[in-house]
């Protein structure tokens, strides 16, 4: 007997289920042995898939629903009539113990909406958050929470934002002594509105005052100026999407100047493996993985739109989670922090 | 005697001032003639330069100050302080009917608390606003505001930006009959604050009806999804500096790769030309030059870190904005809307 991480799977959730959850699971099942796959979604399909995947299928169990809950569902529908649908099943599975973490990539509302009820934000957390992980320049990684679960914040709930998201960099991007940044339009202390103005002044008299940097600019979430950057679920939620945004205007205005002429086309081709290898350090796919941050259990999100690749990523967030014990680091900070 | 288009300059606003400034005027006196340049800041520091633009020195009058506002100056001082800065005195002379239009590159803060005091906001708009263009992947631009002077906007607020955004759009982009978005986290009706979701509901109901797109996201910002993109001044100031952040790392990621290697650097020097195109393409400078939109009066925001290119083409933006009488377009359809 040896311990293993049971991880449940929402084989029913992102734009390519089951193919990409269970062809992703494979990649970690090959390379690792101290694991066990759940997999929730429609049987037949699931094994079907799995007969091509030896490795995964001996580490894996398929439990059985029919009922999915779809991108656009409205969280309280999802939360009301998605009772027996794959993304609540495998949540269940981390509340009875059967599961250590769960992974969807499906309608993230629905996700955080179904993990509030049925895993319960950890003590003295008011809002749990969505924190993930940016490329930058620095090649390090920006932890930035909160992702667009919580639209409208006041400084205590920002406080525990950065408590939660100092954790995460910690473990799931093993810093060392991450430094905190709070999102803002100036680095003056005028700056701001009142929330974020208070929560500097909490963060300057927390055991994490130290870690505090101050305020940070929009461009120093790719810059790497600080580690982890702490915002409200509006302004990280559109933060993200300008990143990708940007990132895709870029290329494509690349694209195009490259396939313009003979000689730029004999030029990219001299320059691709160069290229590629850049594009493989701004790769999503390898930042894949958010985490429902701030409940009784861990849940990662993975991206609707990933991969294989993406979501072999997400699982790797999944299990260093579970395995350096996020949520006990989570609850002991928060409880120096009260005291 | 012919109409002229007189234009104030604070020579003592941004990194490189007089230098840029008067370098930036002189490329648009060298080939416009209509226009004559008030000259604010040290007169003999002014007239040095000048001395190498004969073009320019026909078209402008110099009228001296030593009193300049620096960039990190609070503006609740600068107001107080600076009644003899150069800044000032160019948008007094707005004020006065001296100047149709003041251009500064100087601090934005001030710059705004100046103007709202000495020109006033036009009747009926509650909070004047910075609104500026953004390189998008349709090539048009994308209209974003407010840039950062509103850090909370109430629904009543962000409705009269999309007014003001929709006529900068007409004059300064030259697009015909430009759509709007609002900004949100998600496209469902669901999403978003009470502001964002009021405002949409205004939207709606108005003569801009037609115009309303509905909400979007943070990567239709560069996508070009629309042609105007309304949000509260902290998540538009947010997102500019974002995309600035974005567009530094991929490029400099890219800057590495093709220099990692002889064959790369060679790939390089081949599709240099194309590359230099489509860097123009995005390049900040032609998208130079913000509004303080909802004045009486037109004051034109340059970058402060700017070339003598970027402040030219601010010069320009305020030349098509006297023009085009955005001012009384903005009137106009405030009243229709009040009506």
């Amino acid at each position: 007997m040896k311990e293993e991480i049971r991880i449940a799977l929402d084989c029913m959730g992102g734009d390519n289920a089951p193919k990409i959850v269970i062809e992703g699971a494979n990649i970690i099942a090959s390379k690792q042995n101290d694991i066990h796959f759940l997999l929730y979604g429609d049987s037949s399909e699931i094994d079907l898939t799995l007969n091509n995947f030896p490795k995964l299928k001996v580490k894996s169990t398929t439990i059985h629903t029919d009922q999915a809950i779809s991108s656009d569902e409205k969280p309280s529908i999802a939360l009301r009539r998605g009772t027996k649908s794959s993304m609540r099943l495998a949540i269940n599975a981390v509340k009875d113990g059967d599961a250590d973490v769960a992974v969807s990539a499906g309608n993230t509302g629905a996700l955080m909406a179904i993990a509030k009820i049925v895993l319960r934000p950890l003590p003295s957390i008011e809002r749990p958050a969505i924190v993930t992980s940016i490329p930058n320049q620095k090649n390090s990684g920006t932890v930035l929470l909160d992702m667009g679960a919580n639209v409208e914040c006041d400084s205590d709930v920002l406080y525990q934002f950065a408590i939660m998201g100092h954790a995460f960099a910690k473990i799931a991007l093993k810093i060392k002594n991450p430094k905190i940044g709070l999102l803002n339009i100036g680095s003056e202390d005028v700056k701001g509105n009142d929330a974020v103005r208070s929560a500097a002044a909490l963060l300057k008299e927390s055991e994490l005052k130290d870690n505090f940097y101050g305020y940070v600019e929009g461009n120093d979430i790719t810059n790497g100026t600080v580690d982890v950057v702490v915002t409200d679920g509006f302004t990280g939620n559109v933060s993200l999407k300008v990143i990708e945004g940007t990132a895709k205007m870029v290329s494509e205005v690349l694209r195009s100047a490259f396939s313009s002429s003979f000689i730029s086309k004999l030029g990219y081709l001299l320059a691709r493996p160069a290229i590629i290898k850049a594009r493989k350090k701004m790769d999503p796919r390898l930042h894949n993985g958010a985490m429902l941050v701030g409940l009784n259990g861990v849940v990662v999100k993975s991206h609707g739109g990933t991969d294989a690749i993406g979501f072999a990523n997400a699982i790797s967030v999944a299990i260093s989670l579970v395995k350096d014990k996020i949520n006990e680091k989570i609850s002991n900070e928060i409880k120096i922090a009260d005291e």
